[in-house]
């Protein structure tokens, strides 16, 4: 079976995006221990790989610099907010330069075990703020796997494969719904708190898409 | 003073450019703590740092898939091969997506710090086998700043600069004495061993230039 690498956060959106690439290819995860308010959705991503059959890895890595309410507990995690403001503008959460080290490290590992394929879940119809989710941005990064690696000059690069792009929340979840996604083990909010704030952008995108379609999301049902 | 961000590995050609940024900018220095078998490197770049009177800081990150004489100890590295053979292929001391993953991390951080300029010591005269070290991978990770980051969205972009680019190591060499570049305190070999090989690849080229140039390495007093 063809081989791929596939970013797992512990969200519901990388959990969809692996349970698509695993019906075509043995699957690698990597998820980031970088210093994330949310450390919960460690635990989510090794129980999602673990149940979809997936390799799993979670790389350390630091932002000294941190720059980003995700990292830096003195900023403060918007709450509260529509969606119509949270697709104007690049909010505090954004990390800089994330996506980037994300996908070169999954570059390096895509290259040294021979996978022809790396998964991300972005999309661009909510969480339209961060620069690093953008279809040009993939554009050029596909560029920089095939100039900047042996693989890539050599002969076939590896591709960037990202199945979601155009969908919004509610699209994901029917899709995940269908591939029988263990919805109820994600993690989506960006506190740090034991349960779901509810409020954050990312819990409330999570909420919108649940009530969109009618169902109760499952996690809830562990509180 | 402006600032830039310095990719020091502790070598000749980072501290070259970190004495050449140093002369317009404020230098922020990162140096990486990857596994290398020469971590003598990550000494020579924080007294480099210090006698250039930048700051300085050791990021540690993993690669556990190796995929690199420089990683696995079980790859030989390669020694007393002649530059012309060096020059026609990528050789096991490649470290797939090692310059993606610097930049990356250096796009991070110069978002966060607000620097203008990222400034990396590659060059392509030598060392040609590695396919991110050159200007073509440059250019597409240029654009990958643009495009990737809410500076290069939003206003004037981050912008690598490779002030080495086009010259040799015996030109980088030239550069670095009228800059008093302590090249006493470089690093260059491959192994890790307390003191140089004289035979790996950056061995052999470091001989070459100080050789070309009629002088002795002062690194070599140290012994």
């Amino acid at each position: 079976m063809k081989k791929a690498v596939v970013l797992l956060s512990g969200g519901m959106d990388s959990a969809v995006a692996l349970y698509i690439a695993r019906k075509k290819y043995d699957c690698f995860c990597l998820t980031f221990d970088y210093g994330q308010r949310h450390k919960s959705e460690l635990d989510a991503a090794a129980k999602i790989a673990r149940l979809a059959g997936a390799k799993h890895r979670v790389l350390k890595i630091s932002f000294p610099w941190k720059g980003s309410s995700l990292l830096d507990k003195k900023i403060k995690v918007p709450i509260g907010r529509s969606v119509d403001i949270i697709k104007k503008q690049v909010p505090s959460t954004y990390v800089p330069a994330r996506n980037i080290i994300f996908l070169s490290f999954a570059t390096s590992c895509a290259e040294v075990i021979k996978a022809e394929t790396i998964f991300i879940g972005a999309h661009t119809q909510d969480y339209s703020g961060y620069p690093d989710c953008r279809p040009d941005f993939f554009k050029v990064f596909q560029k920089v796997i095939d100039k900047g690696t042996k693989t890539g000059t050599d002969k076939k690069s590896i591709k960037i494969e990202i199945p979601l792009l155009k969908y919004n929340k509610e699209k994901i979840l029917k899709i995940g719904q269908k591939l029988k996604v263990p919805f109820e083990f994600t993690w989506s909010c960006y506190k740090g708190g034991k349960n779901p704030c509810g409020s954050c952008d990312s819990c409330l995108f999570r909420k919108k898409a649940f009530e969109k379609l009618g169902i109760k999301d499952p996690a809830s049902f562990k509180k």
